[in-house]
């Protein structure tokens, strides 16, 4: 592969497709939301375990309630009540209805409930019947939920609050996930001082440290520091050995740009197994990207601009996180969007994709998304967008009135 | 108020709109993600600090090089380089440049910094400049992406990995945000086991315990588990009595049906400053639910039914939630939606409002909703399904091929 063509996000995709995936490991449902799972779910018993009420009313047979009506109740003999949590302890025969709550076992012989509503005590022993139920009316049969053998959740699945719920129901209190990646942060350049110290003339505080470790924590990532590296080959190699050590992948910003390339690539290639993948993306803002391998490790070199370095973890490093941690879906082009009409004429350069912040209104019922002009640096124009619209490489830009997706932040 | 009418979710949000905020507390940065701010932010300082360079190249004086072009190139002394995190030590005079990196100081009298792809070095101390640039081109001036004194982020506002690099950008390692509110989890009823218990004929596994404890979890609570209440005044209030101690918020699941709702409103109301506010809501699934208040806690009484409890708990316990956690746009109907055709007709009753699970597809890149039918304590409904359609209380249905909104999970 040639390193010095600059590749476009689908072919970076590509290389991320080699990548190994993390070990599983097992978790308890409470800490299961939004992992991924490592294996298919295949239901071990049907539920619910037996045929249950739907509603709170009477189990009856639903041929007693045949031709039923406001004028012209059924009339039928209450047998007594089902217990919720015991089974019945009668069985329904024609003529019989045995009060029921939601949820409560269907007594044998029963193969309807009529709601309450739909009924009048007209004595301790007797009710009128209104309506007629069809048979399974307001039953939840055995096995209707969830059947014994089938396959409800799949390998690369993100577990959702319902997801848990069926676990739950099934009796399934551990599942097996991907491991989290543990992605090390480093910040590069002279210039970069820490947040809590007052920078001098020609210094900036940290902005990229604060950043990435969010975007981190929002791809599913465990982020941990691992400081500010001085442009310094003998730093930065320090930095990147223990964030290989520690980690399973190192991001480093700042490291990408002109001046600092070099010593970025140079650090790289001095690791064992170290291996530079691919240099410069077809993306704007974000080009000068680096991404290498140091065995299953991963290093991404991002530009030093907060903003570039956030399109770019939007981008590719989080759908390499994504890939590595076993999500299905991790090399969409982007996650859903919405659709809104463009304010005016954003014009963009062709042979890249450009990544444009707007800002959304609603006009008269229509969504239209304002694009926030600014240098690729300025993090304003992040804070006061709403979100990102992709302008295709091929395309020169969007007219005004145009349809445009946007990806929400 | 009459508490026996049903309610809608707007007359819902009313009642709720009187809630009492949470308390504020600081957090640093790194905890900072997801958190909805208590305060507007003020820049205390302009951002950047200096007037900096956007680009690899040289600053020099933007006049210099009107005219320039691949043909007639400008010819300027090269004067040094700019060292990152230091204030430039010559200073820009016409016909000189200095080499400059992005994020360098912009040197004093220059104004532009001319792209180093647009221009070629001579010999060591003169470049040809293929390109004019304009006076400020490739620089960020001081205050440019953050002003001194300018509002940024405002009070209500949650925050987003951008937001946090704002916040560094300024020097501010720490900030005031809404206190989490803590939420207690009951289940209710006789039926109930807990998922590890192998359930006899007629009992039923606890979901409700991990899809309440997880949809909290998304609407920025802290959950707490208060386990499974039998079906007795005692058990319910001293459970309750247990979550108003150590909570904001107690959720109970399936003590709203017939059966159990005048138990659970005895319960309720035996406590202390206890008011019960709502009886019913006119959504479907879910209607039997009841909001009450002690003191300035807040108790939710949720169907037993794993949907009609996910339903209500992300229509109105999650709007509850980030009410009391000072989250701007808390009332909205629901947070943002896809557009998609439906596939089929979908009949709804009037009087209602109506949650449909459907499941989202591409066909010839329009998106398409197919309604996924099952009865409301289908669990498996809510699996198969990839977001809600809300059909709303005036409306008797969608038509086929009509646009529906779309809450995606």
């Amino acid at each position: 592969m040639d390193f010095f063509r600059v590749q476009t996000t689908q072919q970076v995709k590509e290389i991320l497709r080699g990548f190994t995936l993390l070990e599983a490991e097992g978790v308890v449902l409470e800490d299961a939301l939004g992992r991924v799972l490592a294996e298919d779910v295949t239901c071990p018993e049907d539920f619910p375990p037996f045929a249950r009420s739907a509603m709170d009313g009477y189990a009856l047979r639903a041929r007693d309630t045949f031709g039923a009506s406001e004028g012209g109740p059924a009339l039928l003999e209450v047998w007594g009540e089902v217990k919720m949590g015991q089974r019945p302890s009668v069985s329904i025969r024609s003529g019989g209805a045995v009060r029921i709550a939601t949820g409560g076992m269907l007594p044998e012989g029963a193969d309807a409930v009529v709601m309450v509503e739909h009924t009048q005590l007209i004595d301790e022993r007797t009710i009128e019947v209104f309506r007629a139920v069809a048979p399974g009316e307001n039953v939840i049969q055995k096995g209707e939920d969830l059947k014994k053998g089938e396959k409800i959740l799949y390998r690369g699945h993100r577990l959702r609050p319902q997801d848990l719920g069926a676990l739950a129901a099934m009796g399934i209190g551990m599942v097996k996930v991907y491991r989290r990646a543990r992605v090390g942060i480093i910040s590069t350049g002279d210039e970069v001082v820490p947040i809590d110290s007052v920078p001098q003339m020609g210094e900036i505080r940290d902005t990229n440290r604060y950043t990435l470790w969010a975007l981190t924590l929002e791809a599913g990532g465990e982020p941990f520091h691992l400081g500010i590296a001085k442009d310094s080959l003998e730093d930065l190699r320090k930095k990147l050995l223990e964030g290989l050590y520690k980690g399973d992948m190192v991001v480093i910003s700042g490291g990408s740009s002109v001046g600092t390339r070099d010593l970025t690539i140079e650090a790289i290639s001095s690791l064992p197994q170290a291996e530079v993948l691919l240099h410069g993306v077809a993306v704007s803002p974000g080009k000068p990207t680096i991404l290498a391998r140091a065995g299953e490790k991963v290093i991404w070199g991002l530009p030093g601009h907060p903003v570039s370095a956030m399109i770019i973890f939007m981008t590719l490093v989080a759908p390499c996180l994504w890939k590595m941690g076993g999500r299905k879906g991790w090399d969409a082009p982007q996650p859903w969007t919405l659709k809104a009409k463009a304010s005016r004429n954003i014009p963009s350069a062709q042979g890249r994709e450009d990544y444009v912040r707007v800002k959304l209104s609603l006009e008269g019922g229509e969504l239209i998304a304002s694009p926030i002009f600014g240098k690729s640096g300025s993090i304003s124009t992040m804070v006061k967008g709403d979100g990102l619209v992709r302008i295709e490489m091929d395309s020169e830009g969007v007219q005004k009135g145009e349809e445009v997706e946007v990806w929400p932040f």
